[in-house]
């Protein structure tokens, strides 16, 4: 019979319910200020966390995958060079990259360099070089004294010679043209955790448009052609000045998606920023420049090689975004989070009363 | 005496602990409704955060390093070259990249070009290939006109002459034989904020196996070397289409790691996915191509180049994941928020109650 | 009336305010334990959440944008080149890469080729380095059979000949000077959603300390100009011993900014890892090499290219972090999350009640 009157109890307590016995107040001050809390906690959770911050969502950052390819030609006449043609082989270096291209606007050229002995640069010279610019010994001494001018000796060196002369280099820029190529920018994105892929050819537009379309943020906001100028023109810079020593530019391509919307609204939006420091101060080896160079074999079969220092743009393409869909976990995280809030009003009232307790008891005393 | 009292009840404040008053229904349906409630939470809170999401968990993101190595030989026979055998040296191009590596599968070639004056390319001809292709003015006009053929006149253009005649890639593609070459794809990951390292290539992976194993996501998962066709063909292309025009593939590698178990589970999956649009619709220049040159100079010491446009696959090699580790923060976070969700039990009971207390108060006015 | 009534318990209801009663217990066990796990979740929340984790802080990853400058000169002497010097234009391939870069410090070179025929590797000794190297077929077998040495024949093929003999790497390296390599690493970050830029250069660094600086963990911790060997060691790897057959080096940047603090607090930290695997175990093709090749033309416009397999070490800047700023959202998150945690204390101090009613009924059963 114990047995019998246990399982019943047993039974009982699983369809028991408690609940606290309630102690209603009717009071104007306390409720008008219970309701008021409890006004703002949810409206703090719906209006914040859903519909501002999309806390029912789950979120998932973006995959990308970008192709670049720039167009236009620059003409050039210099001394050294006489009248030349530049082309898109000629100015991107090197001629493909992953996210990134760039494009040759300035340049210092040293012709016809072999493997031999040559006078260093001048000492005087060059200890004023290695203060303003970003020079370095050049080859290995090898101990003799040659002369370099008519009135000065220096130190001999085995380098690839005749020395690059570190100069400033040509203002305007040899490749002033360059302002008015133009970039085709093909991306296509994909958020993995929604199985979702979109490119920015956005489905509207045709072949037609795409073939002499420029982009322009009014008329033209879709276009993914891009003219070099008004990249750099839309980060405030100008690209004549930009274009003496270089410099990097981030073409930022952002995509946020709210994938509860229809797809059609999940479309990239595009900004330039320039990523380097143009400040003066500060800054050492200003620009973006780099050196490389063409070799040849001439008659003897000997190597020659023509060393380029480039200056140019470096466009750097950034995608980033992120794609938010409703999932249930973030949904129920961020409404329990907002319920235990709402327990925040008890306390308020509760401590309101402690005051009251605690100054009371304190007058006591 | 004051004083005392009021430390005493201080004291005795201090040792209080205050519990509302239970009122304990016992009713088969109410009862019933708590306890289905209650489970739904407490299954939602285990089952689905825990389990499913580990919630309990820290996340991290992937860090990555990639290096790739692409072996095979590839022979072509044209007119204009000849029999010709092509390495690695000369197909992969620029010969190494971060993330990347571009195969060489077609390619237009215009030999000895020179810095020259020469007839442009036939007005007529020039209109449907600016409608039908990526093709731009290649040189600047001297204002000259010269004949172009027996019938024709065009404009003369100082440019790198002669100029490329833009038509249509070679179709079967030139590079056909690359649908052989393999690639070894070296990739080491790290978690920082778990201090985990591990790459591709897994312990029990040894050597000899290393040196002839081709991936095969059924005979050899593990295998780090990858045969051109096959990640093609898994991505649901034809190699040789695709060849022709070039495109881009994803190599995607993704390290899922759950670092509570043992470290022999985190292993990488790789998939295969075609990035850039083969849709013939709203598709200008499809593919993937890139002009660059080689440059000579011949016996006057004048330079030439050899321009090629090259049609070819570039495969991005994109690695992502995350590695989840038991926490105390995360785990308390959505425990906190779960608990929070057992007090909806109260709520749904008390508005049950609530509609009752309502529906009367409507039924008695 | 009735109507009136309603309305009036309507406005009641609206000002109404419930509390449960509540039921003091005064007792010192109770009361501790009550006590004692209230203190241990409010530390918890306050301590962890707030102070360790930031857990009121909404959170940003970087966006980055690097660029390098290698300088430094060395000096071979082999009887293949003769005395040869290398500046950054011979050593650095390709000459700019985005977040990278590669310093050659070995090489292997086979000068002159043309595409001929010649008789092929001998056998044997194909076998071997077939099974002990990174070795593949390089030309087409023509179907003849040809010297190759006074005793031997092998099958002739068409290839690039004279063809590479795929020997181990000299050693020491041939490019050892590259230890006293430096390199300039500018690095510029943005954390878009504070709409916060800082670079690696810091304000504080003038120009005249940038040009003779280099890095040093003690004495010049916010110097961006890097010896490679200080990389290396720090890595706690051996220059020369790396140099020989080359690796993969990451150059690690971590800017963790609390965006709460003065911007000047957010610094980058710079590490340095070997990613590569240095172990001989399980290790086909060790260390990290490429081909790539020179392309020349000879007085008969015969092509003829020198092929240069290349072993060195590839930097890779990777970049990461994240910023914190106080944001009310995830404050709430947490702050609801532990307050729900305070309930426990309640769950904790009934389940003691409950544990005893059980145990009684179980008694009385």
């Amino acid at each position: 019979m114990k047995t019998r009157g246990c399982c019943a109890s047993i039974c009982q307590c699983f369809f028991e319910y408690s609940t606290p016995k309630i102690l209603v107040i009717r009071s104007f001050k306390v409720g008008t200020l219970n309701r008021i809390t409890q006004a703002l906690v949810i409206a703090y959770v719906i209006g914040y966390v859903c519909v501002l911050n999309k806390g029912y969502q789950d979120m998932d950052a973006v995959l990308s995958s970008v192709t670049t390819k720039v167009k236009g030609i620059a003409l050039t006449n210099t001394s050294d060079l006489g009248l030349r043609i530049w082309d898109v082989a000629d100015y991107v270096i090197p001629p493909q990259e992953e996210n990134s291209f760039f494009v040759l606007t300035n340049l210092l050229i040293t012709l016809n360099q072999t493997q031999s002995h040559c006078p260093e640069v001048r000492h005087f010279f060059k200890l004023i070089l290695y203060l303003t610019s970003d020079h370095l010994p050049s080859g290995v001494q090898t101990g003799k004294c040659v002369k370099y001018s008519a009135v000065d000796k220096t130190c001999e060196v085995l380098a690839w010679c005749p020395l690059e002369l570190d100069k400033e280099p040509p203002n305007p820029p040899m490749l002033a043209d360059a302002e008015n190529f133009t970039v085709l920018i093909k991306n296509s994105i994909r958020y993995p955790k929604f199985n979702f892929n979109k490119r920015n050819i956005l489905p509207y537009v045709n072949k037609t448009y795409l073939e002499q379309c420029v982009f322009n943020r009014i008329t033209d906001p879709d276009c993914p052609i891009f003219r070099l100028k008004d990249m750099v023109t839309e980060a405030n810079e100008d690209f004549q000045t930009m274009a003496v020593h270089g410099g990097v530019m981030g073409v930022q391509i952002r995509w946020e998606c709210d994938l509860d919307m229809p797809s059609s609204w999940c479309v990239p939006r595009y900004t330039f920023r320039r990523l380097d420091n143009k400040d003066p101060v500060n800054n050492v080896a200003p620009g973006y420049n780099f050196r490389f160079a063409k070799y040849y074999k001439n008659g003897n079969n000997e190597e020659t090689r023509t060393l380029i220092k480039g200056f140019g743009i470096r466009f750097d393409v950034m995608v980033f975004g992120q794609a938010g869909k409703f999932n249930i976990v973030p949904t129920l995280l961020n409404v329990g989070a907002g319920l235990a809030l709402l327990g925040l009003v008890n306390i308020v009232l509760l401590s309101h009363a402690v005051c009251v307790v605690v100054m009371a008891t304190v007058y006591i005393c």
